[in-house]
């Protein structure tokens, strides 16, 4: 039980790490949440039950991950919106000594410059983390309630 | 303290399930997250606060919140919303050797067929939880903010 | 590792019973949540990125904070609207034996009394806490996503 509960806090620690980068925009340090290879999916609840392998977003390696970023900051240089995750029900499993599992549900708010707020994202985190040296994401999928999208996506969700 | 944080974490794993179990339509895995005579109940907090007996809904025992469920399946079999509850502030207490208490914050997005998120309700959860076997919930109480409700409510909070 | 989890646990429920306080309108609780000398602290983000000392509120010990309730108390005796706060990604540091630091995500709904429902302020909580002898304040920042804000804040964040 003891370990069940530090892993549960090592994983709760990854997940928070995470969305506070992305929240204080420091988008630079998000490919450092993956592993080496690590790859990141952004899909729809509706091609997840349908089986449709057709991401949002797919990429797959820090390269592809900076890539993201570097494309994103040029996008949206003159869009000053803020985001801000919300976590909760966090759900961890050991698969084996070096990785576990995780499902967690996620809710973005988006606030634009005016200062208006909106529900941007809500869903589900499928996650396969990495637990040494330090946790980091093998693979993290982003599943998203709703079929409405931004074609362009300002942030990594 | 190490007692009290297993039972944190005990409890909150019971609450992660439950809200994973509603949010991927698992509603037929419902009742089993109450004891065998385990009531629920939806009310609001002017109710509450008013002393007010009456709920929104009341189930007691598993035969109970199975008749629930399939009055649900057969009343929204065409309504494909989606919903996804985030749980917060969770205070856990034992009351003996079997049995804690524990409250905690809920948000309920609701997500429309065309996409449309909206914000579904939000409250307290108010629960006494058997601890053993596993947990289950001996009464969950569900305490709304608002008194504006649909009086067919899609999914059990 | 087992010391970190107890201090993760031990301000988790300092932040979960400071918002069901709020949530449940016990506001002349506020101020035995922060040291004798506590600071608390609103600012938007927009003035924090900046470095503009304003906050939006500002109170330092008890006697300011029970001020401050005063006049809340005072000013919407006649605005039954309720609040309900999620906190979520919660890090904490231990500075020292008998002081920790915590950043955590916060999303605080508005309930109307004709029951609607809205995103009332999200932000991030910024802590400086005393453990011993009981875990408080020293100091809360309160840094809020969006310029737009009542003049009149009707509760604490």
């Amino acid at each position: 039980m003891r370990l069940e509960t530090n892993l549960q806090f090592v994983v709760e620690q990854l997940h928070a790490r995470y969305v506070h980068a992305l929240d204080a925009d420091r988008l630079e340090d998000w490919p450092l949440f993956f592993t080496e290879n690590g790859t990141y999916r952004i899909t729809t609840a509706e091609n997840e039950a349908r089986g449709l392998p057709l991401p949002v977003l797919y990429a797959q390696g820090r390269p592809m991950l900076r890539d993201r970023v570097a494309s994103l900051r040029h996008a949206n240089i003159y869009e000053p919106q803020r985001y801000r995750h919300m976590v909760s029900a966090v759900i961890v499993e050991r698969l084996d000594e070096a990785t576990a599992k995780s499902v967690s549900n996620f809710l973005v708010i988006r606030i634009m410059e005016n200062g208006e707020t909106l529900l941007f994202a809500s869903g589900r985190y499928l996650d396969r983390i990495a637990l040494a040296p330090e946790p980091r994401y093998e693979e993290r999928v982003a599943i998203c309630d709703s079929r409405r999208f931004d074609t362009l996506l300002a942030i990594p969700l």
